[in-house]
């Protein structure tokens, strides 16, 4: 998938750099929407404008790159990490105004492969600009996976966090897991989270620790949707998932009673096929519908289990604890695996330390061949 | 415990960084003795001669040394990552040997803790020579750490090993465990058992799966004692443990039938005191009269919760395969800890990459208080 660099020069090269780290500043913001960074050079080389696409609805980044660098743009290079797009939606085509803006050449990481808007890059070249495609595109992808996964896939995203000792344990024999992992790691997970468009977790979890699962400690952050996958609408009305830290969807069954939740925003879904719980496909289509592009499954065992199963996890964030338990809850619940051939591989893309921690990032192996 | 180096040239550091170097090479063959590496320096700071101790009933590190060296030793400085030894054993005390060789100077990284041989340094004083102690001493005590600490507790050091997924599994639903870990982690293992006098696996692992548990692949390595934990002697007379590969000792309870295990080699120990199995401090006892100093217990998971609940493992490794199963025995079985307060929590001393797989090393936080 990933390919040879194009022709750039190392103002370009730099400037691309520099607009991967504007379009992460809004991750977790832009859904429906890809977050978008744009650097415009002047025909001098020098930075004439950037910016980003901040939500979905505002500007994109071309356009508010565009605006910064006036004039300065004619005979100029937008240097921007997704070709450009063509369609109209709630702003205008940005192939349009880069061509309007008199750009002569334009530098893009990764092709647009939403169906709605491709052909920015046509759109250019016909009117006789320059365009360049693939410079820094992994560095470029990785910061865009969620969306660009979304698109491929048409559901959402979905970032699988546990939290575990060194024996896999997520909480002890008796159900106490406050706190495993250090202070460092459950800060790290805020940051996930504000990255998210939803938060998802199940009863079991929600009843054992009654999470509130808001962003903390991370100034302007969006706050994701909080999902509650819950069959039986076992959610207590005074569950601090329910307060207005951020907006809640309770996921039930069809037969539900769900007579204890008013005001509540809950939705029935199908129950999964050969297992306990909702359908995960149904699920994430539903999310998916309502815009959530990148989900961050925090559990529990159970939960996971049915989203590994059900081939819907797209990474691994495992928090290790330097401890140990002999006993209690293992991270990974029943996920239809029975003997060693069937084990889902992994490529593990990060390692780090987080305080006494270790902050484990894997992908499944086959992903890895798209 | 880590002292400030003592006042020492760079040639002398130098040299003691390859006398530690010299000293990991018999690392597993030297047992009950230490490791211990020597680096002689002639009056003019070069190599005069180099050594290490080998093997026990061997010459110890200085005599190697000195014998390189030579008349150039006359005046010159030994470098030695323990302190020369005081008494006379199978070999004579190195202490007096550096004396009559006309050594001006000892530089010691590590004091040697042992009642029976502790003193060279205050023999050397005595008689002229200037000592200095601790250099490198941090280096120099972690390539000697098993023996160390078996000095101080009075029991073989105890490194356990496991090889899990990263939930924390070491085999699938239906017992499959080959393979969890990539041939990386495998022959890293095999160094493993190399360092160590014996390697200890308890029955369950050896029904599941009949493991040869020698040295394989390490040309020159010393064949760890095998000792299978077995209170109710289930070893089959055809395991694979039994074979003439290395020696073997089959621990056993006070009544059980050993008549099927003729020419075994096999002890009875006690029972353990309110849990399944063999009492584990019995089993460390009878392998320190036996000359073992360092233990690798190979698991499984029942075997090894009964050692960390006695309180009995130094260090833990930890192969962390990049896979999921989501069911399947966890690494560490019933350890006596029941609520997340007394979870043994670990500092992470390393981590690293092997093939697909990690590699955490981490001891019990309170030994790093010792």
């Amino acid at each position: 998938m990933r390919q040879e660099d194009p022709v750039a020069t190392t103002t370009e090269t730099d400037a691309m750099r520099r607009a991967i780290a504007l379009s992460a500043r809004a991750l977790g913001a832009t859904a429906p929407n890809p977050v978008v960074g744009c650097v415009i050079l002047d025909t001098a080389g020098g930075i004439a404008g950037e910016g980003w696409h901040h939500t979905a609805g505002g500007p994109h980044a071309e356009v508010h790159a565009l605006r910064a660098a006036g004039p300065a743009a004619r005979g100029g290079t937008a240097v921007v990490t997704l070709e450009p797009c063509n369609h109209t939606g709630r702003t205008g085509p940005c192939a349009q105004a880069l061509i309007e803006a008199g750009v002569a050449r334009v530098v893009h990481a990764v092709a647009d492969p939403s169906p709605a808007a491709a052909g920015g890059a046509a759109t250019l070249r016909a009117a006789g600009v320059d365009v360049e495609s693939g410079l820094l595109a992994a560095e470029a992808e990785a910061v865009n996976i969620a969306w660009l996964t979304s698109v491929r896939r048409g559901r959402p995203y979905v970032r699988w966090k546990y939290a575990a000792t060194l024996d896999g344990r997520i909480a002890a024999a008796d159900g106490t897991s406050r706190w495993i992992t250090s202070e460092h790691s459950r800060a790290d997970v805020h940051r996930l989270r504000a990255e998210a468009d939803a938060v998802v977790v199940g009863s079991g979890t929600l009843r054992a620790d009654d999470p509130q699962l808001a962003v903390r400690g991370i100034p302007g952050a969006v706050q994701p949707l909080r999902v509650v996958v819950d069959s039986r609408a076992r959610t207590a009305p005074g569950a601090r998932v329910l307060d207005d830290a951020a907006p809640t969807l309770v996921a039930v069954g069809k037969d539900a009673d769900t007579s204890h939740l008013t005001g509540v925003d809950t939705v029935r879904l199908p129950a999964a096929d050969g297992r306990p719980g909702l359908d995960v496909a149904a699920l994430l289509a539903e999310l998916h519908a309502r815009g959530v592009r990148s989900v961050l499954l925090e559990g529990g065992p159970t939960l996971a289990g049915a989203f590994v199963a059900a081939g819907a996890v797209d990474t691994v964030v495992g928090y290790l604890a330097p401890a140990l338990l002999g006993a209690g809850p293992g991270a990974l619940g029943p996920a239809g695996i029975s003997t060693i051939a069937q084990a889902l591989r992994l490529d593990v893309t990060d390692v780090a330390r987080l305080g006494p921690d270790l902050r484990v990032t894997a992908v499944p192996a086959a992903l890895q061949e798209k």
